[in-house]
């Protein structure tokens, strides 16, 4: 007979969710969420099933347990706490529930006024059974149990005792599970710290800090900035690559290929005789001075976050340590970056596939553990989709595995199956197409995608209205308005998002018209920054972080819900928290030009009143209160003001109405 | 570093299509088939991808391929011929198309004027790995354009050789595939004979063949009855058990409790000390009498299809020699069937993980095994799904690993996920819902889920309208209206189906009003027929069967699909075989009592006409051919003729009316 058939682990278990890839890949979720797990689980013929979900963290070795309950349509479904920040392992397990099974039968034909001798002897020796795995108390009184169920002469008496729930309860503490059925795959789960979930993200370059285009910017200069990005209620700030920077072929102002002597060069081209992914650039500080950052931000309340770009210049130490972790020419020259016919002689690109390819996997690996060690907890992976998928994936495992508390955001900007790949993969953030995203349908579509489709389970968008590459057409176009709108969609629609610094002056000077790309950008000198610029956004910014933080609501990812609204230029949209106690809905006009007069079709089902009731809703951006009744709601959004952010309460006096509803009055009780 | 990884395999190959539960479960398809693969497929940065189907039949060693090619957005497919009547099992592979992707970025720097003098010689070197694999003249045309590629002088001339479609033809057919990446599944596909789709299916009770209430019918008697069931143009002849009946708690006519002396017994009480499952009723004749009309159905073309039944009766011979097969009560009897409170004393169902379970399923194994000798290839399994799903995926793959030609049927009216399950553990064919569905928009949802959804892959409905267990109120109540109504559906609906006899007489007499059965049900008792009564839809039952022979759409499972039609009283819908040149469209009056005139929306691009082209409908069962024009066309359905079939064509003289209005005429051309 075929080895793998076992008469005693028949029952059907399929269609578990959440479920990636067979259990190749890990599902997210965050230290203190619960894990809903559901399955198909069935048996042939009648017999009643019990079901548990088993789990375990990955350093323990006992399995854990917790009941599923039946649904519907052979549908079972449970759910376990994850209270550490490690990666757990989940599976089903079920088995027939015997006495259930025989408790069942036995009530049938003793309401059909059968004899059942028999059938009392049968459920005895399960009963039995329960008392030879019970211990202590249980065991005391399931003999107890036993002994009435088996001597009272009387069969009624009998069946009294035996179909007790108490004896049920307690025989189900105790069963026998010699047909325990488990799932075909052992399913991971990662869970990461809430930072992966809910954080708010500012970028600059450290380098500008010295609010003096004239002087390098140290990280000094950062710890004084460090307020400023304080007070706007960041709690992550981000740097792009601190690293030597190269001097082959170094870029000058506005991506020129012939430099000033003095230029500063580009970030990204990373390494010089200096050094290299390990070393910081000079001009910024010491790597003490950076130790010294990284404390004074925790100080106050801020986490650092450090680019991990995987490419260097021709002056990196790597290129002469380890030539054969490049791609060579037929001419023994290492080759620089293309995008042909585009040519990059600034930077050399790595073959993951070559020789010593392990040696130089662990190395990048290695450059990670480093940043680890000096407090960098978090790290913003530049363009991962030119690297192996299955590199990320290695490469995050090793590094989580030790430290389960470090974050990778992925910056792949390309094709959606290569964007999910990399967050199956292991990536804890990814940017989105958001950046892209600015009209009714096209919002709704993605953010329905991102949050309430498959992609929920793995895939976490941080929402960046811009970035260092990209100054979107509509920021250009909108002016402040445009700004306000992205703010707030961005600070609402996600629980994680980040702007790039300039965002919130309303910096958006192409380097030329229809450019997506900024003039004077930083990555090629040195800003200094007029921070109280005139026009600037900071007070909105600073409303939505406070906002964010005072809401659980908008602190959660899967939770966004559209809603109905009578125009293609507002966005309708509510989060609600886990509980159910704080209920957030946002307005948001699209249009950063024209004003639009709307009426909003509110979900009364979330307010928690009838459609007769009055409700009240507390605007959280303008300030004021309103006092409504019914689900349609009228209201004018100015481009000046193009949002609004409620947050809403039902009156005690309509739940003591509600009641009322629900229970007419009886005359005469 | 972890033993998994392996750098040189990292293309990543996901979603792949068509799969079941990971390739635990086989899809299923027909010999002669186009097996359509699908998968995405990508990897890191912008090199060119090739990719292909591996596939093999079970008894061959080495991989066949077929290539696959790019869709859209990072899918891609293939196809493969099944031709074999054995499970496959097929695989994707990919591979970095290195030349490809050398040529693409050559053309590039070549067409922006740059030199490639190293480009060149890197091709060269792909060029050469190509001719160390390749052999006879295929070497010899590479090395010619190798030598071309790098003598001549002129880079020009040198670039025009390496972009030559012949030089990227020759290089791909001797590919460098040392990155060869396998998706993670092995994936089978079990190939069936084509009855499995297509067969028209008669049952009949042999023992009532004698047209003689009062005389046992014999095997002789069915052989007399062939050209009966031939004639309607049926392809598979089933019986219930043909096999030696119990007599302890024998039930009478209608189920008695309390029958006669000479009455017949239930066939399904299995055993008597005449035999058990391996035995014939000695009523019926002998085993050679049914091995002689095994032969005489085949010189019909028709094969004989037995029922299997795990249960026995009292007497059956298993009871005495294998007691430890059964449930055991407490008092040391064998259980009977129960389904509390009614109790079934005649019957003794197995326990199928009882102490000897492996001797157990082998026996029934070897039951079927016996019965393949007979020449019986297909069986229709009794209520599989009140015995272990597992043990019907190992006794299936057993069977069908020796005979690969054997079909099973699920008679499963049960929950809906276990009549998917049992499909999946390896049922050939299953019974559906069809039974009870009447209506339109029940019976679009149902077919839609059966032929277009996910069950298309591995459950092939076999339509029965009745069964001697199932005597449906829409019988009952709507007459011969309602027994066309459901033999058009039936034929027309799946390409595999089936009537119990009595249906092309319009037997429809319940038990009792509101009953669900037959009254004398030939379950209790032998019947006579009379095989020509008045009234009898034998001509449209031949019809029918005629037209699905003559109609390659009609012998095709997953080609269902709904049209418009402006009432809900009708049902409208289009089969088209796989190269398109047959097509046919139904429409069936739902109501058995009223004449309903209604518009059809015709969906032209089926028909392959312009909305201003005539086309020509050849009518299948009242006859005559409309020539038609545009997309809605009126009719009128009556009771006593409540169906329309449809052969559509255009005509030759609007294809070229259509084409000319493609391509004006252009003035003085």
């Amino acid at each position: 007979m075929t080895a793998r058939i076992d008469a005693s682990r028949s029952i059907v278990i399929e269609n578990v969710e959440p479920e990636l890839n067979c259990g190749r890949y890990a599902v997210k979720r965050e230290v203190g969420d619960t894990l809903e797990v559901s399955a198909d689980i069935y048996k042939e013929g009648h017999d009643a099933i019990a079901a548990a979900i088993r789990y375990r963290a990955e350093d323990e070795t006992e399995w854990r347990e917790e009941p599923m309950r039946f649904v519907e349509n052979d549908r079972w479904a449970g759910r376990c706490v994850l209270d550490r920040n490690i990666r757990y392992h989940y599976t089903v397990v079920a088995w027939t529930d015997l006495f259930g099974s025989w408790a069942a039968d036995l009530r049938k034909k003793f309401d059909a006024a059968q004899d059942v001798s028999g059938e009392l002897l049968e459920g005895a020796k399960i009963v039995r059974g329960a008392v030879s795995r019970a211990q202590g108390e249980d065991r005391a009184r399931l003999e107890l149990l036993l002994h009435e169920m088996t001597t009272d002469d009387a069969q009624a008496a009998r069946v009294t005792v035996a179909m007790d729930p108490v004896l049920l309860q307690l025989v189900s503490r105790h069963p026998d599970r010699s047909d325990l059925t488990e799932y075909d795959h052992l399913l991971p789960v990662q869970v990461d710290r809430v930072r992966a979930r809910y954080a708010s993200w500012y970028e600059l370059f450290p380098r500008s800090m010295a609010d003096d285009a004239t002087r390098h910017g140290t990280f000094d200069d950062v710890i004084r900035k460090l307020p400023y990005v304080r007070d706007m209620g960041f709690d992550v700030l981000y740097f792009p690559p601190i690293h030597p920077i190269g001097r082959s072929h170094r870029k000058g102002k506005n991506n020129s290929l012939t430099p000033g002597p003095d230029e500063p060069g580009v970030p990204y081209a990373i390494g010089s005789e200096e050094g290299g992914h390990k070393d910081v650039h000079p001009e910024l500080g010491t790597i003490e001075d950076f130790r010294r950052l990284v404390g004074a931000a925790r100080d106050q309340g801020l986490e650092i976050a450090l680019d991990f770009a995987i490419q260097v210049s021709p002056d990196h130490p790597y290129v002469k340590q380890h030539p054969n972790w490049f791609y060579i020419r037929p001419d023994g020259t290492i080759k620089y970056a293309e995008n042909p016919p585009k040519k990059y002689q600034d930077i050399y690109p790595l073959n993951f596939y070559g020789e010593g390819w392990e040696e130089q996997w662990e190395e990048w690996r290695d450059v990670i553990l480093f940043w680890v060690e000096q407090g960098v907890k978090t790290f913003r992976v530049d363009n991962p989709h030119t690297k192996p998928v299955q590199f990320w994936e290695w490469m995050i495992r090793e590094v989580q595995r030790q430290h389960p508390e470090v974050l990778f955001l992925s910056e792949a900007f390309t094709r959606p199956k290569m964007m999910r790949a990399l967050a199956k993969a292991g990536f804890s953030q990814s940017y989105t197409y958001f950046t892209w995203r600015n009209f009714k349908g096209e919002l709704q579509e993605y953010f329905t995608e991102l949050t309430q489709g498959p992609m929920r389970e793995y895939f976490r968008g941080n929402l960046f209205p811009n970035t260092p590459d990209i100054n979107p057409e509509f920021l250009q176009q909108g002016g402040r308005p445009a700004f306000m709108i992205r703010a707030v969609l961005a600070t609402t629609l996600s629980s994680v998002y980040g702007i790039y610094s300039g965002f919130e002056l309303c910096e958006a000077t192409p380097l030329a018209p229809g450019k997506e790309e900024y003039l004077n950008s930083e990555k090629y000198e040195i800003k200094a920054w007029d921070w109280d610029r005139p026009g600037n956004i900071r007070p909105l910014i600073t409303r939505l972080n406070q906002l964010r933080r005072e809401n659980p609501a908008l602190q959660e990812y899967d939770n966004l819900r559209f809603h109905l609204c009578d125009s293609d230029q507002v966005l309708f949209y509510e989060k609600v928290s886990p509980d159910g106690a704080n209920v957030i809905f946002v307005a948001v006009n699209l249009d950063p030009y024209q004003a639009h007069e709307v009426t909003l079709f509110f979900p009364l089902m979330r307010v928690g009143v009838g459609e007769h009731e009055p409700w009240e809703a507390e605007e959280l951006l303008v300030g004021g209160r309103n006092l409504w009744q019914g689900s349609h709601q009228r209201i004018r959004l100015e481009p000046h003001a193009p949002a609004r952010i409620w947050r809403t309460r039902h009156w005690v006096s309509s739940e003591r109405q509600f009641d009322q509803f629900m229970e007419p009055t009886v005359v005469g009780r």
